[in-house]
């Protein structure tokens, strides 16, 4: 193993570099490295190789670069590619990469950290571009990473990682609007679906319900506490039509949740929005599909993804790392009592 | 090259192959690839690089896979990964290939063949260890692909495509299936809605639609044509619903155009399933969300991803391509008229 895991990016040592040191070509140096397409004397080539030795000078790296014109890789990490959120994520970083003619390997935590850990020394080791990371913690360990001298770009991150550039939205502000829009339709009883976020803090989603309640001097509703997917959806659903204080709106934190949500509602009987009325959170594509159509805070994922591209390639790096929060817009439709 | 499984066997050449023709160990070879760790005579340096012109060795994925324990990666292209079924074949590949150590690229066509063909091209010359492909078409021409040697299996395609490996399910046996149940319902004039498959030949689904009708002797029902998406289906589902001869039930080819159908029902106050009833294909994770709940055509794509990754691996390449056709299962739901 003669280079380390991660090569600092100021000791790029060139094609050109070993063609001066050998006396060739940049053309012969590719043809040795690649073994064609054309045929190279053997001392020309044990000229080359000698270069190639001393100047470290990484063969395989070039080798690719020779052929691609670019070998860059962004590395993306999700906590489930699966969800519609975070497919629809993929997709755009997927296509602001490839834009700028970037490949991407993407892996799924499953909403493991050690699942994210190994996925990102994996990346490390693969020596990719950058790191693209929805961590399934809201203040990741990055501990690894910031040894290894990498871009890394936080995504769908209210909040900036020591250290490190994050994307995000603001979550507070876009939970407060869709309450206060709730509360606009007459309710006084909205009651909340979220998720943990793995830390001590709450969720900024939390906050804007809260603060949307303040305002108006009402009383927190009954809050149900599940995964941010729609199986936990289902089951907060479950709960909250099963309590004591049934609430006459829901504040869903994901689109997943209200999507089960829904389907505990629809199951139960319960019309929508005139028994019960729904926001949620993510502007998924799916949100456009249930019934009724949601009500949701759309996050603006294409510009997430252009930014946190940006943020690994246009010098936006780990030295000077940068928190964007973009704002959310409130598309409206029939959950709330709209339309 | 360390890991025969995943190069064509007849081609394969090994790192001893080459130690053997140089008339060195084969240590010294890995050397002579790696730049390192350990000098080699210039002589005996050009002498190993001969044995690699001859023999056609490639020194670049020998290099990395000594490197990294392993640097292989798959590439997979996809239609749409933000699609929920392609979602949820994206997860089972990526979880199939981490198992093996496996990285896994990722790439969107977006429903364009000519994205489709530059994906692939970028693939091979970023040296994928293979092609996992869900094509925009049924019959995708391959060319570029045979004269690289990689292997490449085609995924969700219910047919061979000369020369390669593909896995899929029986589209028409399982269409047949889902539509035999709406007769059995009690539905004599049941409508289709489907996309196009760029070829000239009927989908699948659409025979299997016409087998069902046939053995009871029923007409076809109206062919709502869109494509494979909400968006599609939506607008398929306003068609089927202005037209002279309305169906009291409805075969959607996929659970996307199923959700759309669904909303546009919805929308024109059509009850589901008392009015129209409704089965469809795919057996997506969304396809249990939906209101009412969809009875459709579940395929195994966990099974269907571990033997694409098999095929790629496992011996199946391309001198030996085998079609792996899996059996679909229909669950009922309450879109049926069940439940």
């Amino acid at each position: 193993m003669t280079q380390p895991a991660v090569q600092p990016l100021r000791s790029a040592v060139t094609r050109t570099d070993v063609a001066r040191y050998a006396g060739v070509s940049a053309a012969v140096v590719s043809y040795v490295v690649n073994s064609g397409p054309r045929n190279v004397a053997p001392a020309t080539a044990a000229r080359v190789l000698e270069a190639i030795r001393v100047l470290g000078y990484r063969p395989n790296a070039a080798a690719r670069a020779l052929k691609l014109g670019s070998s860059e890789t962004f590395g993306l990490i999700l906590p489930e590619n699966s969800n519609p959120l975070f497919a629809q994520l993929a997709h755009s970083v997927e296509e602001a990469a490839d834009r700028l003619g970037f490949a991407l390997m993407m892996a799924n935590s499953d909403g493991s950290l050690s699942k994210e850990r190994r996925h990102l020394r994996n990346f490390l080791s693969r020596q990719v571009t950058a790191v693209l990371l929805a961590s399934v913690a809201s203040e990741p360990d990055l501990s690894d990473v910031i040894s290894a001298d990498i871009p890394v770009v936080l995504l769908n991150q209210g909040q900036a990682a020591p250290g490190f550039a994050a994307v995000g939205v603001d979550l507070r502000q876009g939970a407060q609007e869709a309450v206060k829009h709730l509360i606009w339709h007459g309710h006084r009883n909205i009651g909340l679906v979220i998720g943990t976020n793995g830390t001590q803090k709450a969720d900024g989603r939390e906050l804007g319900w809260l603060d949307a309640l303040a305002t108006e001097g009402l009383r927190a509703g009954p809050i149900a506490r599940a995964p941010f997917t729609r199986e936990g959806g289902y089951a907060a659903g479950k709960r909250l039509i099963a309590g004591n204080e049934r609430p006459t709106a829901v504040f869903a934190s994901s689109d997943s949740q209200a999507a089960g949500l829904l389907r505990a509602l629809h199951e139960g009987g319960i019309r929508i929005p005139e028994d019960i009325a729904i926001a949620s959170f993510d502007g998924s594509p799916e949100s456009e599909y249930t019934w009724p159509g949601l009500t949701t805070v759309a996050q603006p994922l294409a510009a997430m993804a252009a930014a946190a591209v940006e943020a690994v390639t246009g010098g936006g790096h780990n030295d000077n790392p940068t928190l964007r929060i973009f704002p959310t817009e409130l598309i409206v439709r029939r959950s709330c009592g709209c339309g």
